[in-house]
């Protein structure tokens, strides 16, 4: 598995159940929503700009991509659910066949421009490592099908080895559009 | 990392947050349990029972281990909980340092006895495989640090590509007792 074949398998539009545990207070979240992937031209402006505003990188970007979402969330089941929403660009920019990194106009853990260190292991899982100011998200990515992905994070503090929060979606193709 | 140190690893008291994904009806459950690994001595009466009911297997067996779980569903916060508990004793035979099957007394997929593969991936993560009759069950257990493991499965039916549940657990060692 390399980056471009991974973005390729991941583009399209996801309904993604996820669920969150806060691990100090044993506390469940659980989030409906739809994720749509699509893969961006690496001469968008967007993606210069991006390329542009982070330190400089050697190599040459593949398959620069967009990740739009669209949650539901349902902590409180007999509540109007609340609708939140977003998009990221993501530039992989690979070192070898299996590693590399991703930059990101917007971070996984903190809403802020990121720097991801991602590599696949020996059964294609991906494995994605951002550090932040204050916490380190640690994601995997693995294909349980064509049309399944699973996802999980662990989230945990920069100092020492404390886990704030884990996730994990279950993400189903959408074949109509 | 092979299944010594693996079964080392995981002997203790944990606290497990759950939450499992039914994929066709979108129905998220929650689960708080307890989960208690220990090693099994080999020659205790019920390893040789279980070792002498399962088809001939070559290799010798290395750390059985017993585990015993105490969930608290809470489908229903409202509503009293409902407590289920079982145990199941484990016998793994390597074939290689990576690789082997481990017999169960108890399936998670189904309540009867079942003998499934195991494999460790690049990065230690340990992945077990269980046929049954009607699906098969893969696991994957990986540490994030010596006191928090994550644990997720992805049950699916045995012929075609159905994938019928998901589910992702994120566990917690009890240091007192």
């Amino acid at each position: 598995m390399n980056i471009e074949q991974f973005v390729a398998q991941c583009e399209g539009t996801w309904r993604s159940m996820r669920s969150s545990h806060s691990l100090a207070f044993q506390q469940f979240e659980e989030v409906l929503s739809e994720i749509r992937i699509q893969k961006v031209n690496s001469e968008d402006p967007e993606v210069i700009q991006l390329l542009k505003s982070t330190t400089s990188h050697n190599s040459m970007p593949v398959s620069p991509f967009k990740m739009e979402w669209q949650a539901e969330s349902d902590w409180e089941p007999n509540v109007k659910s609340e609708v939140t929403s977003g998009s990221c660009l993501l530039i992989p920019i690979p070192k070898t066949h299996e590693k590399g990194v991703i930059l990101r106009s917007r971070g996984y853990a903190e809403a802020e421009k990121a720097v991801s260190n991602y590599e696949f292991l020996s059964d294609g899982t991906f494995l994605l490592i951002t550090k932040y100011g204050q916490s380190i998200a640690e994601e995997r990515i693995w294909f349980v099908s064509k049309h399944i992905r699973c996802r999980s994070s662990v989230l945990r503090t920069s100092e020492g080895s404390g886990v704030l929060q884990t996730s994990f979606a279950s993400e189903v193709r959408r074949l109509k559009n």
